[in-house]
């Protein structure tokens, strides 16, 4: 049994790396959105050339990041999505949505405080932690049945 | 041509109102998550018995709001979806991303000033509007062909 | 807004009656499998011819049922499932589990002593209820916004 | 030709065993649901923090699970179930009432005794066995075309 | 509880009247193919114009007429298949195959002596029965949970 | 038997009244993208706002334009797509290849010199005519079975 | 580029075996149903215990084979189904409009008279060969781009 | 993370080539119609039999290499369409339809003046490019998370 994780939403401190690393000796294959942030801001211009008005400028860019996100969520097994403690991070809750669509196991990952905005997000998730730490040990159970300490 | 249009979304002002009051005379059927604050929030616990914890109070409420709010986005033949000024609005997003995942027409109401931090929304979407009464005028024009002024 | 209901499982008490009942004035069509035990028993021998093994004389009957049991299934909006205090009730479990794949919104229905036996299908729900009232009430809410009292 | 069989059901005898013994050679990869009974009670609570009621314990552990079980039935090329002869086994039949949405072949383990309450499971099945080595050797028919004997 | 019963296969006896008649007074909408053998055969050249060869005459028949069938097939929700004593039938079994891929519950009604060359598709069926007042009696009982006598 | 028709391609003649005119008495309801060539390119910019780049102003039409044309697409029984003597028309094949990935029947209609350059869309068609004559004639036989003449 | 070819209906020539010469230095995967035609029939009740009926033994059988030829049409990338000289094979056009209902490739293979008989099969195909050879020349074609001679 | 890429369009120009060679080192497998144009044509007359109106002769061409395109188009993970200079390409567009119906990312590749014409096409694309050294940026940004410069 093998399993391909997408680990999605915030891009700002280093949770995917504490997640992998708590799954070490696992048969997963992790995928993230590209967390370089001003690369996957100015990934469309960048190619396609510029455009004056930002709305355009930021469609461009999210339509190159899609292309990338969507067939990552498309083959996911389970899918994490974490937000964490700043920003709208609508994308993450965005990503949450069409998972969920898409009938994919998900894991959501955020501080306790953002419990009752992040409701209708959690009541969709097959699992809510507070830390990557916990991430890790659902992702450790799932695949070998065997719990922490 | 009869639509069904699911509008998703900010529940404190009277968007929805707008949007209708723009589309008399059309054959659209209007629907809406429940706009009750109060009622929407305690759903779970009124019906179904009280709960300590403020995370299983949430959880409860959530999983019947699902219900309704499910079945309208699963019915709907556009899904439109207003972030407000204020609030962290997740639930519209995850409503966005699962919409975008069943293929609906999407149509993303919000101040330009959330532009950058609702580009993958606003990716996902055919049409981007500023105010209610474009969102009206969009759907008059799906329905008639007629555009206006 | 109008919703299909299929009333699956136990039918040995009147728990579809009272749902019904709680459900007056509301826009709900209510399905359910047939409830009348022998005629259930043996439609497939009363129809297509006897059978001496039981096991025949049973898939008979079930491929008969399942005509009607899956059409009502595939059709509906909201799925609820009772299990009773007696019985294996496998059947019941199996709709849940059918109605679950299709992403079909879920109520189920049972005593608390049932709660550990049933935690699986309980986790599929949307709402968990101890009394036909409340699914009543579960229902008037998702149509109308009203809560009880 | 390889096939990915799933082994749901029953986890206090050695059926699963019996029919990967009588598998050997063959091309199959075999998956169960986590099968350490008392790890699968706890798992998420143990990970995700103790909850009062057995409730909100048991859905936890069973959203948890949920990763692992609807995860392996997606994959799943055939479904095998087990009811054995004791206890309610209800998340058997949800696995079986799920697999039989999904349109995976089925093939349903159990005494003869359980025959008629099985009846509406057992129609949906391609094949009803009474012993594990009787799934083993359609398992082997299935992938070689030989029969036993 | 509403029907639409799409009756496929034989067109040169009258078992669809005989099906429809034994229904009188339920709420099903029967359909069937174009029964008109030389229309069926020849609508594609009258319409679209001559072709020597016999095979693109066909061709061009059974282009117009699947619009029809595959339209019904989609549309129903229950299938009878009829396979007579005469001719080889094979667009019959074609939609019994079509219907089943769809998840379609299907009747198949054939005199007794086709049940061996018939065991794939009786196999995918819910019911097999040998005479059309045998699938009136079902479609009765599943609509009205009434048998017969 | 009703039939939705999506009448999709060429605006430029009135090949769509003929077809219309040819299926009067049958239950058809025909539907079409915006015919009004002018406000089908301006509807975008109209409604929410001029853009100095053609290839914006063209993106925002499309969008809300798509809104209309997947909508009718999808709900269609019947796909025709009209390609006439002059322009690119690939909005006319992209509808065509559409409608095939959606499993819709497709009558193609163009003159008889566009033959080869349409070799894989007619491939994907029920049926290729030349004439709205012939399409009427189509939608008649494929409604009551009746051929021309 | 790969492909699965799954070789499905008549069992009582070599046919399969010079479509798989014909095809020799390509990248496929044939797979095809039991061919031993005894062992087919009686599958289920060698393995599952014996039947007086022949009904219930074609059943049981039918049950079984069905796990094998569903996986694999499931799993096939193109599906060639031989309609040979003899017998009613009625199972070969079964698989036909299973595979087409999945959006499969079909490639049919029929002696010239049948031309009529099967003309609905025939307008669901990509291409209708009379020979084995042919078969395999059109997969080579596919996955080489090179015809013969 | 590996992507495969089909190629979809113009077959008169090296743009292929190019995209291949700004990929090199990634993990991409490319795939393409047969681009050799006389075979593509003839493949089906050369196989299966001559045909004396040219009609039939690319009809069987037509359905042949279907059986490539399709499969290829559903392998893929992105769809990269090409529109040259000259002809008409309607089945570049259609297969842009077909890709997009399937809900795979869309890359659009056409020089400058064809954007008024492609509109609808280019709407429905996750990235609209003018060379292919465009194009093999943006698969390398996809897979890397690199931008060029």
């Amino acid at each position: 049994m093998t399993l391909q994780v997408y680990l999605s939403g915030e891009i700002h401190t280093d949770w995917r790396e504490t997640v992998m690393a708590g799954c070490e000796g696992l048969d997963i294959q992790f995928s993230a959105p590209v967390t370089d942030h001003p690369a996957s801001d100015d990934c469309g211009v960048a190619i396609l050339g510029p455009e004056e008005k930002k709305f355009w400028h930021d469609r461009k860019g999210a339509g190159v990041n899609a292309i990338r996100t969507r067939h990552l969520l498309e083959q996911a097994d389970v899918v994490v999505v974490r937000f964490g403690e700043k920003y709208k991070q609508w994308n993450a809750a965005f990503d949450a949505g069409y998972a969920s669509a898409l009938g994919k196991p998900l894991v959501i990952l955020h501080p306790e405080e953002h419990g009752h905005a992040l409701k209708e997000v959690d009541e969709a998730a097959n699992a809510v932690a507070e830390t990557p730490e916990q991430v890790a040990q659902i992702l450790r159970y799932v695949l070998t049945g065997r719990l922490p300490g």
